[in-house]
């Protein structure tokens, strides 16, 4: 059975206060994007690895491989204008069958445990999405309103997102719409059944300048 | 206006793996309450600070306050069997006017200018919940199967929750329901209107031993 990841790297970074894209920025010495790519490698070395991003940071990014010595195989995907877009192109770009797990550029901490609950549980179920419990209370917004909803009826969506090819390929043939913010949303429009499988909190996505820390001492802390 | 702070310490650490409570392992050095109870103290050094703690850990926190010669006026009371009764005792130890704000002793990384925003909100409008935006997609359970939902239509919720102290004894009078996970959920049963304000991502909850490792990198990085 043929593997496939999709990391998408499409973020510019703007909330890092950073010229720099956010996935191009550091940990252990490292850009975080070679971390990410390298997890899913060490899972399987056969594995068709799919980069998406910006056509403009492809040169960058290329300077950064050669810099590192980042010899990890994988090929380049232009992004699209949201991520729905990204993960389209990076779909179009590889075959048919087999399995695919879709995962955030930026959630360089992902374990060995959960890529292969992941890859073992699409592969018996057609799909298997990691989430966690939330770890606060929620509330509800309604209008200048709020209240208090039980935690425990929700759970936080993380990546990998993994599935079956042809069932995701299917199900990205819908039209684009703001509320499919992952890939979940998308198959769940498609009719499928979505699986949940645990994630963990080390999973974080690095989306701000305190998440980099947070990145960094927890890598420390393997 | 007299101001009261509650901080609630009932924990045992169990999920920690350790035998130290975890509210009392260390941060920078020194015991995760103190740094907890030294923020609002910082913000007011005339506030009234009562520290509700399991009888259990009393003496372990006298015997850490002489070692870390903790000089930060405050008041002991006992915990109770839930956060509910704790808040319950801690609220029966304090006056009747003025304005409390509720804490998890756990989140020692709250700033200033969120406690002192958490005061005034509650002062003009009666309470003010300190709460952020959700960083993770969402799905809502349904039985065996779940479904997306606008993680923009949620907030999670942190502390302080700052209330006028009338307010908030009257709507700790009811009996206890699982469902009251933390004081706007009680004040909402009792009528009142809540009002939520902006949090951060640093004030963050210890429960884990990762959050321990986060939040010493957050220490750090002020």
């Amino acid at each position: 059975m043929k593997n496939y990841a999709i990391i998408v790297a499409g973020g510019v970074g703007r909330r890092m206060g950073s010229d720099t894209p956010k996935q191009f920025l550091k940990i252990g010495g490292q850009p975080i994007l070679m971390h990410t790519i390298t997890a899913f490698y060490q899972y399987d070395h056969k594995m068709e690895i799919v980069l998406v991003l910006p056509h403009s940071h492809f040169s960058q990014w290329t300077e950064l491989s050669l810099m590192h010595d980042f010899d990890v195989p994988h090929c380049m995907v232009g992004g699209g204008s949201t991520r729905f877009h990204s993960v389209k192109n990076g779909l179009d770009s590889i075959g048919d069958e087999g399995t695919v797990a879709i995962h955030d550029g930026v959630r360089p901490l992902i374990e060995q445990e959960i890529i292969q609950n992941s890859f073992e549980v699409a592969n018996t179920k057609g799909n298997a999405i990691v989430s966690v419990e939330l770890k606060d209370s929620i509330r509800q917004l309604k209008g200048q309103r709020s209240n208090s909803v039980d935690r425990m009826a929700f759970r936080a969506i993380q990546t990998p997102q993994t599935f079956k090819v042809s069932d995701i390929k299917e199900a990205y043939r819908i039209e684009y719409q703001e509320s499919l913010t992952d890939d979940a949303s998308v198959a769940e429009l498609a009719g499928q059944k979505i699986n949940l499988i645990d994630g963990s909190y080390r999973n974080i996505k690095i989306t701000t300048s305190e998440d980099l820390v947070i990145a960094e001492a927890l890598l420390d802390n393997k």
